[in-house]
């Protein structure tokens, strides 16, 4: 049942204890939107957990609230409502089985599965925690630092430090709201970008194997079987070569095994999830990978060719 | 003359015909508010034009207006006012000789001079854009898609997209009013962002001399003469450097001379412009540099040897 920003309002006064979740492979918004919505009820007197069925990144851990964060035991859970957030039912892990309460649903993924009983969504939203925000005003809650900080944190990592489409003046003025409690954004922009010192030497050897291809408009990392199999994570590292002047798709191939490829791409004017699909995978216009059931040089040799082939003029 | 902000925008709505100007080395915050206020005074009715004694950077290319920039030819230039914008008098070339109008200067740095014939001058701001912002509000002007799209380009730029300290809850709503006009943050970072290929070679061949030191406390890019030598830049390298979880101070170490070389530091806690005044350079507590006339190994050497004594505790 979809519920207005007001009746979800209600039901979370109403309600005295909540059990908070969000999606498994949490992000800032995941936790942000989890950990200010607990900051802001339990001013409002009410009894809050927050489980989540995962590990937590280690960027998040400056959180104010991040240790009250439980994963769920072997057991049942009760409460008043399961409020799940920015995520569909299906992706809170074993949360879902463990607490029976009535669903309320928060989330502002337009691919919503609208399974909750209550479900409030605005997909306008560059971030949960920009509807959290707005929970809180609906609710009378002032913010403090442990809650703007939280629901800062959501807001900045979904809009990509408010770079990204998503970010609406209204994004712009919930951040300036929040920071008046005293948040240093170059505290958690700090955080937020810190990276193992593996993983910058890992960039450095992947950006070794750059490439540029159909008269620059195509550039990628090509990462054989060994490197591959040495690097730890390649998180982000796409994004050193979507930046390259005049480039339109940027690659990054990784041969996770002997006879498989994983193929990630992002482009500025291309449709890379047409591409993507022709080989069997998916994703968005601007973002998408597949997967090519053959060894590293054939692999890339083929999605050089199908890219070249699909170009936008 | 220390002027106030209503006095800056009486004296330019009095005046007829203005010329613009701002520092050499002209970076996102300079071009922003000469073109912003361009805009604004152009719609007026005003004469304006805007003299940079510089060659403009690429990524600034995406604004409005920027073919309208004029280099100062030789030649002497008349108007009401000649306006100095994010910079003291000194820093913006030959400019200063050619336009004999008395000086109407507008900063937000704490080291402006304090020559000219009208100062308006708030440290506060983020930017000088944010000036800008606070001008057109004062002299009435609605921003149209041109003028917010230069005001919010310095905004952004000065900011590090709203991630360092001297982003505020002015900063966050001057950007959320300028965005109302339809400005797309997603284009204007990613021309912000954009990058050489040769720059994107550069740094992965910078970031294999990566090393850590004094404990993971210090990490650093040593750039021998060759290496060096075969770079056109090494802009930003640093950064990926300062990002790595426990690394207080980050070097940039360049040898540009056989028997000189370039001293980067970055810091989180330790005091870095006090080892770069040591060295005889000089900087701010997070950002310092300075050259040490000595071979590539000894001035790497020295360089850490003086770090590792200094870090904060």
């Amino acid at each position: 049942m979809i519920i207005s920003l007001k009746e979800t309002a209600d039901k979370l006064m109403a309600a005295n204890s909540l059990i908070l979740t969000a999606h498994v492979n949490p992000d800032g918004d995941a936790i942000g939107s989890c950990l200010g919505l607990k900051f802001m009820l339990e001013k409002l007197g009410k009894k809050v957990r927050v489980l989540i069925d995962d590990d937590l990144p280690k960027f998040l851990s400056v959180l104010p609230g991040i240790d009250t964060i439980e994963k769920p035991e072997n057991e049942s859970y009760e409460a008043d409502y399961l409020v799940i957030l920015d995520a569909s039912l299906d992706r809170v892990g074993s949360v879902i089985e463990k607490c029976k309460a009535p669903r309320l649903n928060i989330d502002h993924h337009r691919t919503n599965d609208k399974k909750a009983d209550f479900l409030y969504l605005d997909a306008k939203r560059a971030a949960t925690c920009e509807i959290i925000y707005e929970l809180g005003k609906e609710m009378g809650v002032e913010f403090d630092i442990n809650s703007a900080t939280s629901i800062y944190t959501g807001l900045a990592t979904d809009s990509g430090y408010f770079r990204y489409s998503n970010t609406t003046p209204h994004t712009m003025r919930a951040a300036a709201e929040l920071m008046e409690t005293g948040i240093r954004p170059e505290k958690i922009s700090e955080a937020i970008e810190t990276k193992d010192f593996d993983v910058v030497q890992g960039m450095a050897k992947a950006l070794q194997t750059i490439e540029l291809h159909a008269d620059g408009r195509v550039a990628g990392l090509f990462l054989d079987h060994e490197l591959t199999e040495s690097l730890d994570t390649t998180e982000g590292f796409i994004d050193q070569v979507r930046v390259i002047d005049g480039v339109d798709v940027a690659i990054l191939l990784k041969a996770v095994e002997p006879e498989a490829c994983r193929v990630s791409m992002r482009s500025k004017k291309t449709d890379v999830a047409k591409i993507a699909e022709s080989l069997g995978g998916g994703g968005h216009i601007r973002a998408a990978g597949c997967t090519i059931e053959k060894p590293f040089s054939q692999a890339k040799t083929d999605i050089l060719k199908v890219i070249e082939e699909s170009l936008a003029e």
